[in-house]
Parts: structure tokens; sequence; C-alpha cells
């Protein structure tokens, strides 16, 4: 499981992009590591491969000798001076150990990767603690699945990275943060604790919480019903298979800005049904067709590719189940110099094949259309996103 | 814009399996079929490519002059005598359009494709309609884009296709409309008009309404919020790009099942609204422990592949943004015997790359990311679905 790039490698041109050459790092010294699920261990097993000094701790004897067994950095030791100390502990436990990791190593800066930021600041606010060596920042990654098991040094790669500094914030300190997330290939972004708060409650939390309430509605329902199910459904509901523990605590730590959203949520839901339990009341459709509206304009709005709102046209190919079909289809993609923008393969149910929906720039769909239909490939729809 | 198989085809083995070869059809003589929109035309150009009669109506000559332009079937005549009527108009005509054409044809079978089932088959029962040569169905194919320009011969295939029959129908009549459905490759499934609207209810309409009241809340969003986006709330928001006008009437002609379980879904949000009002009152962890797990069951019921619940594993490849590099991947995927099970590909907001989320069997899984590493691949991760 090498972590390191190979001059091979299909991605060494946008590795070097993204900063990952061999050339001088933007953080030296030890950088101390505590907790070694998720984050930790994938930024433990980032650094490592650039050769930087990993010194790993954890609660659990069993995560971190697994973190360290699979190349994450070395046990962290008493004699440890890190510059840089990043605390990537469960949201309940953070403010704690960011309290106990900058009275240990006075000459450190402490950031953490907790995915709220309010609650542990005011937390170690309201105990006095003297913040000025400690950022908080979060990295907008991670999986369904955590762990040290589950930890690869790439997944920050293009990701936003929130940094949180205050009007105690030395520039130099900032720059070891914003450094770690360069390092990384993650993008550093400046919101106040409130700001990045409210955001990913809107982005994030309140999603979560939504998918969770629709995909519970399919607990008990008849299994006649979810034969009728379609990619819609399965869409909708994909981060409902997130861990409850986790969930709680983001949550219960990011309570206000959720509540706030899902209150909201809550009155458009009733607005709807109320309009639904008569439909031909006057206003009634009017209602319906505006919540869809907005939600036309909102989706609109959520940033695709390279930054910009999607805008791509979609075709749909048949593919037989098989190995060595996907290649062949994209094989003929390439020597039509069709570049695809984005792909989603569907199995229908119950059947030997399934079809993959190609987006394509609007100018390349009629040629990839006609190249593909003179290859043999059966077109199974164009659609727009 | 060929509709017909070709020898090469690489479906050829498929859609042998889901009939589409040269043999005898299960529907013969005329089919005439009312309304050449998505739904209709695509009937129209699955039936043509058979060889068999297909007589087309609209009230807008533009979309039927576009339908049979593209090859959907004839113009329909004064004189036709057709064995089968499809009614394929927009919800809040079906009914109407199903009361003319049984006058009109009293020796054919009457079917329609409308999204709801029951509010059709009342209205005509309280007009005193003899409904014993209509058949209500519903094929659960589509796209967000409508209108005789996207239609394609193929969207049915592997769908399901609901149809509804009642003490009354003929054993032949049914024959028909589920021949209609077989020979479309679909997936013909009994319900009632009760059980089809409740189900669709909860698989389809909800989760519309509750995409697009989500995607809602995004359109007076920051835009420092909306670069925290990451896939999950494109997908939870993804099917919110679809039309007003057509949900308005879905929404309106099945308002009662969608009514109750929006109800139910608001107090599901304000359940755990409430909760998180007060985090550290006893019991409210648990309420909110207790929404994600259900959802965790909830989604853990959607069939996959085959029918069958996803149990795959995933693993994320890295992938330069240029043309043929999709290609070798899949090709080196082929050669490495690795059959893909399903994929996604996702762009990195502001980055040159791609992550390719690649699902195989778990037993594929250790050689898939060897063999990929050894041939340069840079994996970014492994995930469970």
């Amino acid at each position: 499981m090498s972590e390191t790039s190979t001059g091979q490698s299909p991605m060494s041109g946008a590795a070097q992009r993204s900063g990952q050459g061999a050339r001088a790092s933007r953080v030296s010294g030890t950088i101390r590591i505590v907790g070694a699920g998720l984050l930790g261990a994938s930024i433990g097993h980032a650094l490592s491969a650039k050769g930087i000094d990993v010194a790993l701790a954890d609660t659990s004897p069993a995560q971190l000798r697994l973190a360290v067994d699979y190349g994450a950095g070395r046990l962290a030791r008493e004699d440890d001076v890190p510059s840089l100390v990043v605390v990537a502990v469960p949201p309940d436990v953070t403010a704690e150990v960011i309290e106990a990791e900058l009275a240990r190593f006075p000459d450190a800066v402490i950031t953490d990767v907790a995915s709220v930021k309010l609650e542990p600041y005011l937390a170690l606010r309201a105990r006095g603690v003297d913040l000025a060596r400690y950022i908080g920042s979060h990295p907008l990654a991670g999986r369904e699945r955590g762990g040290a098991i589950s930890a690869r040094a790439d997944i920050f790669v293009g990701r936003p990275w929130v940094v949180c500094r205050d009007e105690e914030t030395r520039p130099a300190d900032l720059a070891l943060v914003e450094g770690l997330a360069l390092e990384l290939g993650a993008m550093p972004i400046e919101m106040t604790p409130e700001e990045h708060d409210r955001s990913v409650a809107l982005t994030s939390h309140v999603p979560q919480v939504v998918a969770s309430l629709l995909a519970a509605r399919l607990a008990d329902a008849d299994d006649g019903a979810l034969r009728l199910t379609g990619q819609g459904l399965r869409d909708t509901t994909r981060i409902a298979a997130s861990a409850p523990e986790l969930w709680v605590q983001i949550l219960g730590a990011n309570a206000a800005p959720v509540v706030e959203i899902l209150d909201a949520l809550a009155d458009d839901l009733t607005r709807v049904s109320d309009a639904l339990r008569d439909p031909e009341r006057s206003g009634a459709r009017r209602t319906v067709a505006e919540a869809i509206r907005l939600g036309n304009e909102g989706v609109e709005r959520l940033p695709g590719k390279h930054g910009q709102n999607r805008r791509f046209e979609q075709l749909v190919v048949m593919v037989d189940d098989t190995p060595g079909q996907l290649a062949r289809l994209f094989g003929d993609l390439g020597e039509l110099e069709v570049n695809v923008e984005d792909l989603r393969l569907e199995h229908s149910p119950g059947a030997q094949f399934g079809l993959a929906e190609i987006s394509v720039a609007p100018s390349a769909l009629r040629g990839a259309i006609e190249g593909l239909e003179a290859r043999g490939w059966r077109i199974a729809g164009t659609t727009n996103d």
C-alpha cells in the first residue's frame, strides 16, 4: 500500500500541480497527531510519504498500532518537541485534548480537524485557556467508513479545508496550518467559527438528517413499494448509511444552526403538505410549483467540476455486464476525442447489463452519439443535468 | 439516430435476453399512441423499430411532427383500427382522453402511462364510464428532461412497469398490456391503483418534494457556504432539477398519500429538532441516534444491482482529467479481470482531475488495488457502500 508517487503515475501532472512533488515541504520538524482515526491517520500517511516526522498518539492502543503498521507515522515519544499538533479526536473530547496539548507543548501551534468549530472554541474560552497558539480547522474530507484502516493519503486532495483564525493569531502560525492543508493538496478557506458552523449545517448536517429521515421511512415499507425504487431515491438517501455514533456528536455540537434550518424545513414541508391537502384551492398549485422552482434555483447554484456550475449534456449508453465492456466504451470515447466530464453507472435491477450515464460538453454531444452508434453502441437516451 | 440493433452491438446478448430479437412480437396490429411526449414517443420508437405499425396523435402539431420525423411512428388516420391505445398525456387530462379513446375505439384495449393511477380511475368511475377495456399502467422510466426530442427506444429496458387490472379485466387484454411492457424490455408488476400510488408517493413523490425543499434552502445561501459542498449534498438534491409544471400535476393527483408521508416527515424533523434544542437533555441523544440508525436500516433495504442489496467494496482511483485516461483505467481493470459492478466519477471543485469510485465484489478488492497500483494508478481510498 505504497503512498509514494511513481514516475509512471497517470496522476503525476495533477499531483505536481497540487504540490506533491519532491520540493521542500511547507511544514517541517515533528508533526504530532493526536487521534489515529480516519482523518488523523490519513494526514499521517500523507506527511510520512513526504518524509516528514509524524508522531502518532491515540487512547486506543489497537487503533494506534494499526495506524503505525500501515505507515501513518511512528509512536509518539515523551521527548517529542512538535512544531505543530493536529488534534483529530471525536468532537466531544476535542476541546479537552486541545487544552491538554496547548499546556504540554508551549512552543507548538495546535490545530484540530473537528467538523464543528464554534463549540470547542467557546468551551476553551470559557475555561480561560490562552488560545493564541490554537487555530481551528476543518478539512471537508472523509467517507462513510472511519478508522485507521480506511485512512488514505489522498482524501484531502482538491477538497476545501476551512481555517479559523482570530485577531490573536500570528501570521507565522496561520501559515503553518494553511501550509499543512496545501501540503495535503487541499484548498485553505478562511472562515470564522460561526460562518463555518452555519455553512456546514446547511451543506452537510441538515442534508444528513433529511437523508436519514427519508431513508427511515423505508425501514418498514412494503416490499412491493421498494421494487419501484430508482436512481432518484438511491441518490437522495445514499448518505443515510453514515454512522449514528459520529453524527450524534456532530449534530449535538452544532445544534443551534442545524435546529434553525430543520425548523424552516419542517415549515416548508408543512406548507407544501397543506397546499396538497386541497390541491384545487386557490394558490395551492402555485405554492407547490414555487417549491419545486426554488429547488431548481438552489441546485443550479451547486458548484460542480472545476468550481463551476455543471452545464453538461448526458448520454446514456447500454453496457453489457462483463469485464472489458467499459474499457471498450472508454477506448472508443478516447478515439473519438470525447472528454468524459462525469459519469455514473446504473445497473437495472434484475438485468444483466447497465446504463452508463456519461456527461460531455454540449459541443461534444452530437459527435459522441454518432461516433458511438457507428461503433455499435446503443444509446439509451440523452438528458440534461 | 437509428434505433435498430446492429449485429456488432456489444449489447446484442442483453438485447436478446430482454426480448429485442427478430422473433414475433407480443403485440400486433396497429398501436395507437395519444401524446407524443417523452414516454409516448419512446414507446413509439421501440415499437416502430420492431416493425409494428404505430399511429401517433398529439394536440400539439409541432410535438407530433417532431416525433414522426424522429421515427416514433406515423400520423394517426381517421380509419385506424388499433388493437391497443396507449394514452401518454399529462396527468390532468389523462382521464378525459381515456374516456374519449374508449368511446372512439370500441374494440381496442386502452392503457395509460400516467404516474398516478387512482385519480383517473376514480374520475372515470364517477362519470359512469365502462372500464372493462381499460387497464391502467405506469412504466417507471423517464428523465429530468421531457418531450419527443428526448425520447429513446430503450428507456424502459430493465425498469418496472406497473399494471393495474381489476376483476373486470379479461385475461387476453391483460396479456396485451403486459406484452407491451415485455416487448419494450420492462418488467410488468401487478398492483392495485391504491398500492401503486402509495408506493410511488414513498419512493418517488416525497423524495422529489424533500430534494426540492432542501435545494430551495440553497437558493439564497451565502456563496461561502456553497464552497463547502460535497458529493453528499449533490446527491441529495440532484432530482431537484426536475420540471415544476409536471410535478405540480403529479403531486396534485397523488395528494393524499403524499400528504400522509410529508406530515410524518415534518413530525420526524420536529422531533430531531426538538432533541437538538437541548442535546444534553435525557433521551435527546438517543432520539438523534435512533433517527440516523433507522435511516441505516432503510437505505439497506433499497434494491441494487440484479435486484439484490448492494454489497460491494468501493475503491477510489485518481484519474487525470484528459481524454483517454478512463479508457486506460478500464483497460487495466479488464486486463486484471476485475468486473466493475458500479462506478461514479467525482470531480474535485477547482482541481484538474477526478476521483473514480469503482464498486467491485469484495473478493476482487485486494487484487484490484494491487494490480492498479502496480500499473501506476493512485488509489485515493477504499470504502464500503
